[in-house]
C-alpha cells in the first residue's frame, strides 16, 4: 500500500532512512539522514531502528529484536555511522548481542539486544491492558501542521503522520492538562504499513510527554528499553504515552503501542533527563 | 538497626552475601549464596546487586545505578563468578558501563548500566503515581511461612521479611484474582536498612505475579531494567508488582518500590518467559 512519488527511490523513504551497508562479517555504517532529528540531534526511536536493522542483518534465524535496551551517550548528527555488532549468545530460538553505534570514532549508543522470530511465537494472548479510546485520527491534531517554528525544530515530525487526541493536545494551546499523557494515532508519512522496525521508531516519535505538564523543552534520553511483542496488523498504530515519576532531575515515560487488531505490538520504557528551565 | 546473632559477620547478611574481591582494574569475582536461590537457580534481583556491588567499586563518584538493563543468559548457580567490568563512557556526573557476570568461564549475564550518585541529584519531585495502599505489614501474610515445599523450591525468601497483601495473595489458598497484581512490604530478613543495591535486590524478590493469574511456575527473566531514583528512606518498602501484556510465550513484569517517606525510590520492568504448563 506504499504510496510512492515519480521518481521516488524504490524503497520507501523509512526503509531508504534507516538502510545499513555491510563493511565486515559483524559491522555496517549507516549515513543518518538529518530530516529525522529534533532540536539538533538525530532522534532515538530513529537510531533504534538503525540499529535493530543491522542486527537483523546477522540474525537471520532471529531478525526481531524481542527486547533491545539502548543507551545513549551523546547527540547523534546526519551522516555516517559505524555500527558494531557482537553475539553474546546463541540459543536455539534467539540470539543475544551487544552492538555500538560510533560517528567519527566516538560511541553514540551502546545496546543489548535478544532477537527472535516474532512471526514464529506462539499465538497466546491474555492481556488484560486496554489499548487507548482516541477518536477517528481525522478528528485528531495533526502534529506536521504545527507552527513553522516547531517543525524548523523538529523535522522529525514530518516523516510522520502523527495525529494527537485533542483530549491530550492541549499543551498545543498553552494548556497542558498536567496528566502527563499523550495519546494518538501514527503512521509512517511514506504510506509503508508498520513492521517491528518501524514500531522501534514509533516508540520514540511524540513529542516529549512533559509537554503535558508544561515542560517545553525537549528531553534527552538516557536510556530506553523496547519490547516488541507481534507482528503489527497493518494500518494505524494507537500510542500512549505516559509519565508517573518526575523526580530528582529525571524521569520516566513509558510508551504503549497497539495496532489495528487491536493488540499491544509494543512496550517501551525510558529513562530522560529533566529539561531545565 | 542491624540485628545480629552472636559469631554473626560483622556485615549483615545481604552485605556479606553481595561481597565482591577485586583481581584486576576492572574485574571482580564473588561467591554467589547458593541459598538466595529459586527454582535451582540464583535469583535475578541477588544478581543484579551483585552486578552494582562490581561496578560501585569501579565507580566512585557516581556510585549508584540510575539504571541497569541485565540480560540473564542462563541460569547461574552457586560458587565462584567472575565480573568484568568496562567504561563505555565518563560524563562530568556519570560513567555508563557494560558489564558481563560469568561461571566457568561461560557468560550468564551481559549488562549496561548508567551510574550516578543518587544523593546528589536535585530534589525536586513531582511524581503522579500513588504509593499502593497496604493493610499494616502484621495484617498481611508473611512469604517466609508459606508451606514447607514452597520454601524448599524458593530459599531465597526466608532472606526477606515479605509480606503479601491479603487482597493480592489469594493464589496461596488456590484462589488467584486473575488481575496479575501483587502488592506488599519487603525488608530485608538481617534488619538492615535498604539502600540502593538492596532495592535491586527487592525489585526480583517477590513471587512472580503470574501466580495472581494462577499460572504457579517460576518464569525465566530474559531481560530486566531497573531505575533507581531515590536514596531510599529507613523502614520498610512498599511494593508494587503487576503485569498487563501477556502474549507470545511472554509476559512483563512492572515493579515499584516505595519508601517509608511515600518516594518512589525504584522502578523496573522486566521481560520473561511464560512457564509452559
Amino acid at each position: 500500500m506504499s504510496q510512492k512519488n515519480p521518481g521516488e527511490s524504490p524503497l520507501g523513504e523509512f526503509a531508504s532512512a534507516i538502510a545499513v551497508k555491510r563493511e565486515s562479517d559483524t559491522s555496517f555504517s549507516a549515513e543518518l539522514d538529518g530530516e529525522w532529528s529534533v532540536a539538533g540531534a538525530v532522534n532515538g526511536g530513529y537510531l533504534l531502528s538503525i540499529v535493530a536493522q543491522a542486527l537483523r542483518n546477522n540474525s537471520p534465524k532471529a531478525p526481531d529484536s524481542l527486547v533491545l535496551s539502548t543507551y545513549y551517550l551523546g547527540p547523534s548528527q546526519g551522516g555516517r555511522a559505524d555500527i558494531a555488532t557482537r553475539l553474546i549468545r546463541e540459543g536455539r530460538s534467539s540470539a543475544t548481542f551487544a552492538v555500538d553505534l560510533s560517528q567519527n570514532d566516538a560511541p553514540t549508543i551502546t545496546a543489548l539486544a535478544t532477537m527472535g522470530n516474532l512471526a514464529a511465537l506462539p499465538d497466546d494472548v491474555a492481556t488484560t491492558a486496554s489499548p487507548p479510546e482516541l477518536p477517528d485520527p481525522d478528528q485528531c491534531i495533526r502534529v506536521a501542521e504545527a507552527p513553522g517554528d516547531f517543525i524548523k525544530s523538529a523535522p522529525l515530525v514530518k516523516r510522520y503522520d502523527m495525529r494527537l487526541d485533542p483530549e491530550t493536545a492541549g499543551f498545543a494551546a498553552g494548556r497542558p492538562s498536567g496528566r502527563g499523557l499523550l495519546q494518538g494515532w501514527i503512521r509512517l508519512a511514506d504510506g509503508a504499513e508498520p513492521d517491528s522496525l518501524a514500531l522501534l521508531a514509533f516508540l520514540d516519535a511524540f513529542p516529549p510527554v512533559m509537554f503535558d505538564l508544561g515542560r517545553f523543552n525537549w528531553a534527552p534520553t538516557m536510556e530506553l528499553t523496547a519490547h516488541l511483542r507481534a507482528v503489527p496488523a497493518p494500518g494505524w498504530i494507537r500510542a500512549k504515552l505516559y509519565t508517573r515519576n518526575i523526580a530528582g532531575g529525571m524521569f520516566e515515560e513509558d510508551c504503549e503501542l497497539w495496532d489495528s487488531a487491536g493488540r499491544l505490538v509494543a512496550q517501551s520504557r525510558q529513562l530522560a533527563r529533566q529539561p531545565r528551565g
